[in-house]
């Protein structure tokens, strides 16, 4: 598949920064910018922008805030046309912290939000937009939103100034027919606007369903190096590249990052498909009881856990 | 998705035992087996249907062979409809070494072939049919055959009097787009039979490939409980059952026996996705080379390995 309108986001360092709060030393961030550098990849999300009034910077690294400084010292002296991104989540930064595009490193800001925040969302990218940014807005969790509100958050979008929409499974529970149905609405919602896909590995779907994505005419591609992200992580980049014959892209530096750091690392950090995560993706729920049955020394009763998620007390 | 057409395979023990010669406890097949019965499975393939002159007992389990004898000691005192499956291969085989069904626990042989061997599948099948059994042919590593000896195969496949044929993706090298022209071709070219998928995980895309199938028509299919099988593994069960809405599935003892013996099992026992198996699978090639690279001590250099198997010395 060669579209010349493809872009490849990779978001290792933000989205597989969740696991280990960005504990990420700078040798191995550098090493993940050259990589992608060297692989064709068109941006590289390297963190949140997010207020220190808001985390502490001791439990936290430095890519939970993407300071300036700390950016320059990872990318100083590689001359590259990669642009760097970084996510804001609404309520989590405040306008005031974001520097002028004049005074950044950032080329892009992506607003993670809920159907319910997209006001809030377009109010934060119309800022972003106005210092210089690029910007996106990434509708989180749509697999649970009502299509009567979807439809509603689609059409205040499309009335944006915001030039990309992000499709995104955060809880992995699509299959095909639904990235399906949801790029076509997305698509024909938002016309004149680029739309991404962004996939969780639950029901290992990610790298399947972006490319049924694709094939719908969804042109922004999210994925990380060797599938790291939270829970049971993302597309993986490899597979991607592997995938798409733009002949701009290169496998080879993946290849060689995911020998080097990331099968080591696999070994330390946890992601990937374990069954606590692939249950909450069939059921639809969010991972974090995935999360916290894969964080105990022994994993809890799985039959029971999948009882109890899917046959919670009756309500009526 | 809820057809009453579809049956489930279950070939964990079968695909899973080419990773340790079949050396599986009776206690561990037993389990396997209770489990598929109380999941609805509709068949489960138990091993290989092989003569001990060919292979050696010492160095292979039972289920190699498949002798009624043990077959009988797993299933003893359960009351079941799943039926029991074995897998022959070409030439590993002597057709008198195959008991008439009345004399065997086995409902089903499936002849597993290139697509150069079909004429000796079409054989041994109409032999195995005229003994009673019910019969399928599985054309393997069909992503390397030219759609020319393709057409010649289903041709003489579709006068044969075997009713299923699997469309098998060996390799693991397919997309969706490749699984629905391959489907179709199936379907059209083999009218009054049933088609099955069979496929492996080495980009992640077992499963999803198997859903495309369904889309597509195909209605018998092949998984294994927590994708066990050689190299990448194949379709996981789990993740089938969990899609598909026939109230006779509970993927319930599914989750239950992964957790009791799976889960352990797999820090034993080496299958899924890895790198060396990624790249025989985005290259099209058998993965000996890839089951090679996992069997070393340390890996080889990734990067020349994608290089030596990408660019092999030029012919012209």
């Amino acid at each position: 598949m060669y579209r010349p309108d493809i872009k490849l986001l990779d978001c290792t360092v933000r989205d597989g920064g969740l696991i280990n709060n960005w504990q990420f030393s700078d040798e191995f961030v550098k090493k993940v910018f050259e990589a992608l550098v060297k692989s064709g990849v068109d941006y590289m999300e390297i963190g949140y922008k997010s207020s220190d009034k808001y985390f502490s910077r001791d439990e936290n690294g430095k890519w939970k805030f993407c300071y300036d400084d700390d950016i320059k010292e990872i990318i100083d002296g590689v001359d590259t046309e990669m642009k760097l991104s970084a996510m804001a989540d609404i309520g989590r930064i405040d306008y005031e912290d974001i520097p002028p595009k004049s005074e950044s490193v950032l080329s892009m800001i992506r607003v993670a939000c809920y159907a319910k925040q997209v006001d809030k969302a377009i109010s934060l990218t119309q800022h972003c937009q106005d210092k210089g940014y690029e910007t996106t807005i990434n509708l989180m969790a749509v697999s649970k939103v009502s299509e009567r509100d979807l439809d509603e958050a689609l059409e205040d979008l499309s009335k944006s100034d915001v030039p990309t929409v992000y499709l995104v499974d955060s809880f992995g529970a699509m299959y095909s027919e639904q990235i399906q149905f949801l790029a076509k609405k997305y698509l024909e919602a938002l016309p004149g606007k680029q739309i991404g896909i962004h996939t969780h590995n639950n029901q290992q779907l990610a790298f399947a369903n972006t490319i049924e994505a694709i094939i719908c005419g969804v042109n922004r591609l999210d994925s990380t190096i060797y599938g790291m992200g939270r829970g049971a992580g993302n597309c993986p980049l490899e597979l991607l590249l592997a995938f798409l014959k733009n002949p701009k892209f290169d496998i080879r530096p993946i290849i060689e990052i995911i020998q080097e750091q990331f099968i080591p690392l696999k070994a330390k950090v946890e992601w990937g498909y374990h069954i606590p995560y692939m249950i909450t993706g069939i059921l639809n729920e969010h991972p974090r009881s995935g999360m916290k049955a894969m964080s105990e020394e022994t994993l809890p009763n799985l039959r029971d856990f999948y009882e109890d998620l899917f046959s919670p007390e009756p309500l009526d």
